[in-house]
């Protein structure tokens, strides 16, 4: 039985064609950029090309476009990077703007240990029940000494789509010196990143979530925005990652952003297709299910979440894992703290909608079949736990 | 006319087997680690088993071995870490011990931002004619406020292998808690390491020099270290980097230790064997040659660094070029600050020996065809550059 994977936010497989680049890079042409020798300028100018790649994709300038170490890293490189040119310029702490559903392992544990060690004072500005940041809100928010407005465009859990440029006008309106900084690590394939070069001053990627390798990082950065390097290394090649270029993995990101855009219409109405087939199936043959975020308007195409009622998310992770298929839960235990979904408590205030969610996240890859078998094996994996749940009602326990 | 490859520390080709490793984790079981479901738990067990056969390696214990983005991030951490693990503890400011001839762009590059921002003050210590650190030198520099020592045990340069085992002794007996931290990035696969677990605190190193992925970089830490993180992300897998687990890179990086430990030592010998074979063919063939570094004693079989005097070491290097052999140099126009090398520089206070020197570094790939290689155009090539040379003397001038 093949595996069906509806897992894309946490890790993709690798495109053959861009293992076929990487290997290019990795057993032919493994040299280091340098000049004067042939070797040295052929590397050189595969990053260059790279670059240029993405700036085109991002609507900007080859030179706005450096390649870092991880997605991690890059979430540091830009949120703490502001902060620091922030103080060479200004006696005041900086503020910063942010949402409350913010990616947990990025942008919201740099932005508790910049209050913390009371570096920055940070505003967690509420969303609506579809997880939508509010550009007046937003407005409102900024003060003398904000320095940076920053937040995802693709909520990781329930795939809200912010709207970018709007949020963005609000802001330089308001105040035009405060970044805007987007974390698109989960958005590539899913938004129109081009469309943010006039409203935002830094976006931060990977195309490990199109099929890229893993920490296929790219950071843009517009030009005249400083950000002061928080990684310490050479500015050969980055000034502001300072960090070594990895030749195989930025071709690799590269190839697989290439491949993204050949068809992108088609890939971005495909995932659209199959999501719906999902929510459709889900709320017609599973009874008391709760859609967890926007639906169907301001959705990313790759996100499906939901909360089946009165069982553990983990359950069911574990049991559609035992039928071959691979979904993530919001769930509590399934969380490395105990910690029921931070995204779903914001948007619901409800512990056991957390805990009783899962999530897909599609790739163009995904297929009708896939779906189909998820959707045969969900309502039976549902009424299995139900039937043991002892918060269910009584119809279910027969 | 297969190109001849000897600059295998700005680079290497990535081993087959190590590539098809690297593709089990980026096609078949492309898994994010995670509790409960089988895929995520196939996952972490990648990821557990890395840390095995590393700590086994290192003479330490699995969850002492965390796998981080990059060697320049893992220098980072290692160092500015310990920096602000000892600001826990002290009121004092930070001294720091190191050598004039580190890395410049990682370890140098640290220590000077951290002299420059006021957060440490660092001793550079001078070492001999050979590049080698007097023990009682590093014990005489140790002081109350003594935070680290910080060092290569192989000199990227000049390739001089420090005595840690004494260098560590002659620490810990002046100051036991002054944390000896070893940048083992350029020497593994060239010293025993793992003969370094009872005198180190912390060893960051990086599989890409053994023909591993480029950042598949690891960082061992003795249980009882502390280590304040500097990338801030969560510390679901590994504590102190923070980082998201980068499975083919992690695992490729221990395909590449196993294949280097299978066969250690005639992989060691004839890397040594080769060595001998240039130096003893360079000096047989080519009048007014300056070997740069020790020779034959404390030295890695890899390095072989010397200076063709009266002619630049980037000529050279363009030179070998058209031949198809692939040097570096610490030349200063190759260097992107126009500094001729720092190394060759506090070895001998020579500017015309730094701008005149070339450097090889060997693979257990490089065979002796390709020494005999180089040594048949070495000579020509010289010849010529001296005879356009405006300082050579006038016997070259025929």
């Amino acid at each position: 039985m093949e595996r069906v994977y509806f897992d894309h936010c946490r890790s993709t497989f690798v495109d053959t064609e861009v293992i076929k680049e990487m290997n290019i890079w990795m057993t032919e042409k493994y040299w280091a950029p340098a000049p004067f020798t042939s070797t040295g300028t052929e590397a050189q100018e595969a990053i260059d090309e790279s670059q240029a790649v993405w700036a085109s994709f991002f609507g900007g300038k080859p030179e706005e476009v450096q390649f870092g170490a991880s997605e991690v890293v890059l979430a540091n490189v830009a949120i703490r990077g502001i902060v620091e040119a922030y103080y060479k310029k200004h006696d005041t702490k900086p503020h910063i703007i942010t949402t409350e559903i913010e990616a947990g392992s990025t942008v919201l544990s740099i932005l508790r240990k910049l209050e913390k060690s009371g570096r920055a004072e940070v505003t967690y500005l509420k969303v609506s029940k579809d997880g939508l940041v509010s550009p007046d809100d937003v407005k409102a928010a900024i003060k003398d000494n904000t320095a940076m407005v920053v937040m995802a465009d693709v909520n990781f859990m329930v795939g809200t789509v912010q709207d970018v440029p709007v949020i963005g006008k609000a802001i330089k309106e308001k105040k035009d010196d405060v970044r805007f900084v987007i974390d698109a690590t989960r958005s590539l394939g899913r938004t129109p990143l081009w469309k943010y070069a006039d409203f935002a001053d830094v976006v931060f990627t990977d195309a490990h979530r199109i099929h890229g390798p893993k920490n296929s990082s790219v950071l843009w950065v517009k030009s005249g925005v400083s950000i002061v390097p928080i990684v310490w290394g050479t500015v050969k090649h980055f000034d502001i990652t300072q960090d070594k270029p990895d030749i195989p993995t930025i071709r690799g990101g590269m190839k697989a952003l290439q491949i993204l855009l050949d068809g992108y219409e088609e890939k971005y109405n495909k995932m659209k297709r199959l999501q719906r087939m999902l929510f459709d199936g889900i709320l017609e043959r599973i009874p008391e299910v709760q859609i967890n975020g926007p639906w169907p308007e301001h959705r990313s195409p790759s996100n499906v979440c939901v909360t089946f009622k009165y069982i553990e998310g983990e359950a069911v992770q574990m049991y559609f894992d035992m039928n071959g298929i691979v979904v993530d839960t919001g769930s509590a235990c399934a969380n490395p703290f105990l910690q029921a979904n931070h995204v779903i408590l914001a948007l619901y205030n409800d512990y056991a909608r957390a805990h009783g969610s899962i999530r897909l996240i599609l790739s163009w890859h995904n297929t009708e079949e896939e779906v189909h078998r998820f959707l045969d094996v969900a309502p039976e994996v549902v009424a299995t736990l139900r039937r043991i749940s002892p918060v269910a009602p009584e119809v279910y326990k027969k």
